[in-house]
């Protein structure tokens, strides 16, 4: 059930329309859970956050995450992953930032870039994948 | 920003029908987090699970769990949750997934129910409930 491999299935999950659910640890060790957009590079799945926000200040703390996404047009489908951020760049966070905001809104460039707010990439190493798949 | 009170807005997204993605702690602290049905008793939210499941395990090793929902009509409308699983219960879990089979599917019966498997209830305190509302 459990692997380690993206395959093209789960790919296809990772780039498409979807949210991604992403769980981080909180400072006490507890759990924090939030709706994000997703992106993957072939090696690595990535999402971009913003400095100083929740997500981006756990995993400062405690690299362990995991993640949840479901296929938009069949909930059923699913797969959860469990990995480590091993790394976070500033580097092309920008337009990085204004891909995801042409696939998921359409526009070309992301529209609620605060000045004030550097984006940041996480790169994440998946190490648990489970692909649940609808039931045929 | 942080609430504490469940308002008829996060109500409205709770018994809707929109997933959740349930993050618990493994037993090395680490983040797991799946997608699953939910629901709301005016108290507590729900998680109807089977008895082994790993959130199921986990939960039992340490009660700190988060939540996240969109709705899936507009997912710019979404809530985080953080909370303790303050009691798991067998009572009423059968006629309870039967519910949410209802909810979920349009099912009479929850149809994937196995004769092995012993459906149970998380309930869920809430303890800081973040909503994030959609652009105006």
């Amino acid at each position: 059930m459990s692997q380690h491999a993206i395959t093209p299935e789960i790919e296809a999950i990772l780039l498409g329309k979807n949210f991604a659910s992403f769980a981080t640890l909180m400072k006490d060790g507890s759990p924090h859970v939030a709706p994000t957009w997703i992106d993957y590079d072939g090696q690595f799945i990535l999402i971009n956050t913003a400095k100083g926000r929740v997500k981006e200040k756990n995993v400062q703390d405690d690299n362990r995450v995991a993640l949840s996404v479901y296929d938009n047009s069949n909930p059923y489908n699913m797969i959860t992953i469990r990995g480590t951020v091993e790394e976070t760049t500033e580097e092309n966070a920008d337009l990085h930032i204004d891909k995801l905001a042409k696939r998921y809104f359409g526009y070309d460039k992301y529209p609620r870039q605060s000045p004030n707010e550097k984006r940041i990439i996480l790169k994440i190493k998946p190490a648990h994948v489970f692909h649940q798949k609808p039931p045929t």
